[in-house]
Protein backbone atom coordinates (compact mmCIF):
# COMPACT_ATOMS: atom_id res chain seq x y z
CA UNK A 1 0.00 0.00 0.00
CA UNK A 2 1.46 3.40 -1.34
CA UNK A 3 1.75 6.01 1.29
CA UNK A 4 -0.40 8.59 -0.11
CA UNK A 5 -3.05 5.74 0.14
CA UNK A 6 -2.83 6.13 3.93
CA UNK A 7 -3.97 9.54 3.61
CA UNK A 8 -7.20 10.09 4.34
CA UNK A 9 -7.45 14.11 2.89
CA UNK A 10 -10.34 15.93 5.09
CA UNK A 11 -11.69 19.54 4.12
CA UNK A 12 -11.07 22.44 5.75
CA UNK A 13 -14.50 22.61 7.38
CA UNK A 14 -13.54 19.48 8.73
CA UNK A 15 -10.95 20.08 10.26
CA UNK A 16 -12.40 23.04 11.67
CA UNK A 17 -15.36 21.39 13.15
CA UNK A 18 -12.27 19.28 15.02
CA UNK A 19 -10.97 22.10 16.05
CA UNK A 20 -14.41 23.17 17.56
CA UNK A 21 -14.32 20.37 19.35
CA UNK A 22 -11.45 21.04 20.97
CA UNK A 23 -13.12 24.44 22.35
CA UNK A 24 -16.18 22.91 23.30
CA UNK A 25 -14.10 20.76 25.66
CA UNK A 26 -12.42 23.86 26.62
CA UNK A 27 -16.11 25.66 27.39
CA UNK A 28 -16.57 22.70 29.58
CA UNK A 29 -13.72 23.17 31.76
CA UNK A 30 -14.70 26.69 32.37
CA UNK A 31 -11.52 28.45 30.14
CA UNK A 32 -12.58 30.26 26.93
CA UNK A 33 -13.70 28.32 24.60
CA UNK A 34 -11.18 28.20 21.93
CA UNK A 35 -9.44 25.27 19.90
CA UNK A 36 -7.07 24.28 17.28
CA UNK A 37 -5.69 21.57 15.30
CA UNK A 38 -2.38 21.34 13.68
CA UNK A 39 -2.47 19.29 10.14
CA UNK A 40 0.67 17.83 8.26
CA UNK A 41 0.04 15.77 5.42
CA UNK A 42 -3.36 15.75 5.36
CA UNK A 43 -3.37 14.54 9.35
CA UNK A 44 -4.11 15.99 12.01
CA UNK A 45 -0.80 15.72 14.59
CA UNK A 46 -1.86 17.80 17.92
CA UNK A 47 -5.26 18.78 18.75
CA UNK A 48 -5.49 21.07 21.92
CA UNK A 49 -7.86 23.61 23.58
CA UNK A 50 -7.33 26.55 25.78
CA UNK A 51 -6.11 25.58 29.05
CA UNK A 52 -4.86 29.03 30.93
CA UNK A 53 -6.77 28.86 34.15
CA UNK A 54 -6.64 24.53 34.36
CA UNK A 55 -2.34 25.10 34.18
CA UNK A 56 -2.31 28.60 35.81
CA UNK A 57 -0.31 29.61 32.95
CA UNK A 58 -0.49 32.41 29.79
CA UNK A 59 1.15 30.44 27.32
CA UNK A 60 -1.39 27.43 27.40
CA UNK A 61 -3.37 28.65 24.51
CA UNK A 62 -4.80 25.96 22.16
CA UNK A 63 -2.74 26.93 19.33
CA UNK A 64 0.96 27.09 21.17
CA UNK A 65 -0.20 23.86 22.94
CA UNK A 66 -0.71 22.68 19.36
CA UNK A 67 2.79 23.88 18.25
CA UNK A 68 4.71 22.01 21.03
CA UNK A 69 3.18 18.69 20.50
CA UNK A 70 3.36 18.81 17.35
CA UNK A 71 7.21 19.67 17.40
CA UNK A 72 7.25 16.59 19.59
CA UNK A 73 5.80 14.12 17.39
CA UNK A 74 7.78 15.20 14.50
CA UNK A 75 10.65 16.13 16.21
CA UNK A 76 11.68 18.98 15.06
CA UNK A 77 11.13 22.89 15.46
CA UNK A 78 10.51 23.42 12.00
CA UNK A 79 6.84 23.03 10.91
CA UNK A 80 6.94 24.16 7.48
CA UNK A 81 5.14 21.39 6.23
CA UNK A 82 2.10 21.87 8.48
CA UNK A 83 -1.24 24.19 8.75
CA UNK A 84 -3.08 24.85 11.81
CA UNK A 85 -7.09 25.31 12.39
CA UNK A 86 -7.84 27.26 15.23
CA UNK A 87 -11.56 28.42 16.17
CA UNK A 88 -10.01 32.48 17.07
CA UNK A 89 -7.84 34.61 15.24
CA UNK A 90 -4.67 34.01 17.14
CA UNK A 91 -3.13 36.62 19.88
CA UNK A 92 0.29 38.01 19.07
CA UNK A 93 1.77 35.19 21.06
CA UNK A 94 0.33 32.36 18.72
CA UNK A 95 1.04 34.46 15.59
CA UNK A 96 4.59 34.66 16.89
CA UNK A 97 4.88 30.89 17.63
CA UNK A 98 3.32 30.36 14.29
CA UNK A 99 5.77 32.40 12.28
CA UNK A 100 8.52 30.75 14.55
CA UNK A 101 7.80 27.35 13.88
CA UNK A 102 7.76 28.70 10.15
CA UNK A 103 4.22 26.68 9.70
CA UNK A 104 2.48 27.23 6.31
CA UNK A 105 -1.33 27.87 6.63
CA UNK A 106 -3.37 29.44 9.31
CA UNK A 107 -7.24 29.10 9.26
CA UNK A 108 -9.10 31.05 11.82
CA UNK A 109 -13.08 30.77 12.55
CA UNK A 110 -13.90 34.26 14.78
CA UNK A 111 -11.88 37.31 15.05
CA UNK A 112 -10.57 38.04 18.09
CA UNK A 113 -11.40 41.40 18.60
CA UNK A 114 -9.51 42.56 21.90
CA UNK A 115 -6.67 40.61 20.89
CA UNK A 116 -7.22 38.96 17.29
CA UNK A 117 -3.15 39.72 15.42
CA UNK A 118 -4.18 39.40 11.41
CA UNK A 119 -7.19 41.64 11.39
CA UNK A 120 -8.80 42.50 14.74
CA UNK A 121 -6.00 44.79 16.58
CA UNK A 122 -2.41 44.81 14.58
CA UNK A 123 -1.06 42.64 11.90
CA UNK A 124 1.35 40.01 13.10
CA UNK A 125 0.20 36.95 11.17
CA UNK A 126 0.27 37.77 7.46
CA UNK A 127 2.53 40.67 7.88
CA UNK A 128 5.37 40.53 5.22
CA UNK A 129 7.85 42.36 7.53
CA UNK A 130 9.12 39.40 9.36
CA UNK A 131 10.67 36.87 8.10
CA UNK A 132 8.18 33.87 7.37
CA UNK A 133 5.62 34.36 5.23
CA UNK A 134 2.10 32.62 6.49
CA UNK A 135 -0.83 32.11 4.33
CA UNK A 136 -3.75 32.88 6.00
CA UNK A 137 -7.62 32.46 5.54
CA UNK A 138 -10.33 34.02 8.43
CA UNK A 139 -13.65 33.10 8.39
CA UNK A 140 -14.21 29.48 7.92
CA UNK A 141 -17.67 28.10 10.42
CA UNK A 142 -17.31 32.17 11.68
CA UNK A 143 -20.80 31.25 13.21
CA UNK A 144 -20.05 28.61 15.24
CA UNK A 145 -17.13 29.60 16.82
CA UNK A 146 -18.39 32.51 17.41
CA UNK A 147 -21.87 31.62 18.90
CA UNK A 148 -20.03 29.80 21.35
CA UNK A 149 -17.53 32.81 23.07
CA UNK A 150 -20.92 34.28 23.26
CA UNK A 151 -22.78 31.77 24.98
CA UNK A 152 -19.88 31.51 27.02
CA UNK A 153 -19.24 35.10 27.96
CA UNK A 154 -23.12 35.06 28.25
CA UNK A 155 -23.38 32.94 31.25
CA UNK A 156 -20.79 34.90 32.94
CA UNK A 157 -21.86 38.50 33.44
CA UNK B 1 13.14 38.56 60.93
CA UNK B 2 10.66 40.91 58.90
CA UNK B 3 9.89 40.01 55.00
CA UNK B 4 11.18 43.23 53.76
CA UNK B 5 14.19 42.13 55.60
CA UNK B 6 14.69 38.83 53.37
CA UNK B 7 15.07 41.12 50.00
CA UNK B 8 18.08 41.58 48.84
CA UNK B 9 17.39 43.91 45.61
CA UNK B 10 19.59 44.33 43.01
CA UNK B 11 19.96 46.15 40.36
CA UNK B 12 18.77 46.54 37.37
CA UNK B 13 22.23 46.00 35.90
CA UNK B 14 23.13 43.15 38.24
CA UNK B 15 19.77 41.67 36.94
CA UNK B 16 21.14 42.01 33.32
CA UNK B 17 24.25 40.25 34.45
CA UNK B 18 22.24 36.84 35.23
CA UNK B 19 20.51 37.18 31.91
CA UNK B 20 23.56 37.60 30.03
CA UNK B 21 25.36 34.47 31.92
CA UNK B 22 21.88 32.51 31.18
CA UNK B 23 22.45 34.01 27.21
CA UNK B 24 26.23 32.89 27.74
CA UNK B 25 25.03 29.26 28.56
CA UNK B 26 22.80 28.94 25.14
CA UNK B 27 25.94 29.86 23.49
CA UNK B 28 27.66 27.00 24.82
CA UNK B 29 24.83 24.99 23.35
CA UNK B 30 25.21 25.91 20.25
CA UNK B 31 21.49 27.92 20.48
CA UNK B 32 21.33 31.46 19.37
CA UNK B 33 22.92 33.13 22.73
CA UNK B 34 19.59 34.65 24.19
CA UNK B 35 19.39 34.34 28.57
CA UNK B 36 16.50 36.08 30.51
CA UNK B 37 16.07 36.30 34.45
CA UNK B 38 12.41 36.83 35.46
CA UNK B 39 12.23 38.74 38.97
CA UNK B 40 8.72 39.58 41.63
CA UNK B 41 9.68 41.26 44.28
CA UNK B 42 13.50 41.54 43.57
CA UNK B 43 13.75 37.74 43.79
CA UNK B 44 14.96 36.00 40.55
CA UNK B 45 12.05 33.38 40.53
CA UNK B 46 12.70 31.96 37.09
CA UNK B 47 15.89 32.29 34.61
CA UNK B 48 16.52 30.58 31.48
CA UNK B 49 18.14 30.45 28.09
CA UNK B 50 17.05 29.59 24.19
CA UNK B 51 16.47 26.21 24.22
CA UNK B 52 14.96 26.11 20.54
CA UNK B 53 17.43 23.58 19.09
CA UNK B 54 17.98 21.33 22.17
CA UNK B 55 14.35 21.22 22.84
CA UNK B 56 13.55 20.73 19.16
CA UNK B 57 10.38 23.19 19.68
CA UNK B 58 10.21 26.59 17.96
CA UNK B 59 8.66 28.36 21.12
CA UNK B 60 11.89 27.80 23.99
CA UNK B 61 12.88 31.49 23.78
CA UNK B 62 14.21 32.19 27.38
CA UNK B 63 11.68 34.74 28.02
CA UNK B 64 8.44 32.49 27.52
CA UNK B 65 10.50 29.71 29.00
CA UNK B 66 11.16 32.05 32.59
CA UNK B 67 7.20 32.59 32.24
CA UNK B 68 6.32 29.30 31.74
CA UNK B 69 8.46 28.74 35.27
CA UNK B 70 7.76 31.89 36.89
CA UNK B 71 4.29 30.44 36.51
CA UNK B 72 4.38 27.18 38.37
CA UNK B 73 6.22 29.09 40.94
CA UNK B 74 4.04 31.22 42.10
CA UNK B 75 0.93 29.33 41.17
CA UNK B 76 -1.27 31.95 38.72
CA UNK B 77 -0.69 32.87 35.61
CA UNK B 78 -0.89 36.67 36.33
CA UNK B 79 2.73 37.72 36.97
CA UNK B 80 1.47 41.31 37.17
CA UNK B 81 3.69 42.44 40.25
CA UNK B 82 6.74 40.74 37.88
CA UNK B 83 9.57 42.12 35.57
CA UNK B 84 11.34 40.64 33.43
CA UNK B 85 14.91 40.85 31.90
CA UNK B 86 16.28 39.70 29.00
CA UNK B 87 19.38 39.58 26.67
CA UNK B 88 17.34 40.74 22.87
CA UNK B 89 14.27 42.79 22.27
CA UNK B 90 11.55 40.10 22.31
CA UNK B 91 10.29 38.52 19.47
CA UNK B 92 6.61 38.30 18.81
CA UNK B 93 5.88 35.17 20.23
CA UNK B 94 7.49 36.51 23.84
CA UNK B 95 5.96 39.91 23.38
CA UNK B 96 2.25 38.45 23.04
CA UNK B 97 3.42 36.40 26.26
CA UNK B 98 4.79 38.83 28.37
CA UNK B 99 1.13 41.12 27.91
CA UNK B 100 -0.45 37.74 28.34
CA UNK B 101 0.74 37.33 31.42
CA UNK B 102 0.79 40.90 32.62
CA UNK B 103 4.23 41.29 33.47
CA UNK B 104 4.77 44.90 34.61
CA UNK B 105 7.60 45.55 33.16
CA UNK B 106 10.48 44.45 30.53
CA UNK B 107 14.25 45.55 30.30
CA UNK B 108 16.38 44.23 27.54
CA UNK B 109 20.06 44.98 26.44
CA UNK B 110 20.19 44.59 22.26
CA UNK B 111 17.65 45.37 19.35
CA UNK B 112 16.31 41.87 17.96
CA UNK B 113 16.96 43.62 14.48
CA UNK B 114 15.08 40.78 12.58
CA UNK B 115 12.67 39.82 14.76
CA UNK B 116 12.28 42.06 17.74
CA UNK B 117 8.67 43.88 18.33
CA UNK B 118 9.69 46.93 20.34
CA UNK B 119 11.72 49.53 18.19
CA UNK B 120 13.10 46.68 15.53
CA UNK B 121 10.47 45.21 13.41
CA UNK B 122 6.79 46.30 14.79
CA UNK B 123 5.71 47.40 18.22
CA UNK B 124 3.62 44.86 20.34
CA UNK B 125 5.61 45.32 23.52
CA UNK B 126 4.33 48.66 24.34
CA UNK B 127 1.65 49.38 22.08
CA UNK B 128 -1.28 50.96 23.63
CA UNK B 129 -3.59 48.65 21.05
CA UNK B 130 -3.46 46.12 24.03
CA UNK B 131 -5.29 45.16 26.80
CA UNK B 132 -1.93 45.50 29.15
CA UNK B 133 0.38 48.11 28.81
CA UNK B 134 3.79 46.78 29.51
CA UNK B 135 6.71 49.58 30.73
CA UNK B 136 9.92 48.77 28.29
CA UNK B 137 13.41 50.00 28.78
CA UNK B 138 15.89 48.61 25.87
CA UNK B 139 19.70 49.40 25.55
CA UNK B 140 20.74 47.77 29.24
CA UNK B 141 23.71 46.20 28.67
CA UNK B 142 23.49 46.41 25.05
CA UNK B 143 26.95 45.98 24.23
CA UNK B 144 27.43 42.82 25.94
CA UNK B 145 24.49 41.10 24.24
CA UNK B 146 25.52 42.50 21.21
CA UNK B 147 28.79 40.90 21.14
CA UNK B 148 27.83 37.87 22.05
CA UNK B 149 25.46 37.34 19.59
CA UNK B 150 28.06 38.82 16.68
CA UNK B 151 30.57 36.07 18.39
CA UNK B 152 28.05 32.87 17.80
CA UNK B 153 27.21 34.28 14.30
CA UNK B 154 30.77 34.66 13.11
CA UNK B 155 31.91 31.51 14.54
CA UNK B 156 29.37 29.59 12.45
CA UNK B 157 29.66 31.71 9.30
Amino acid sequence: MSHAADIVTMSAAEYMREALKEAELAYQENEVPIGAVLVCDGKIIARNHNRKEATNDATSHAELLCIQEASKVLGTWHLGDCEIYTTVEPCAMCSGAIINARIERVTYAAPGIKFGTHLSVVNILDSKKFNHNVKVTGGLLEDESAALLKAFFQERR
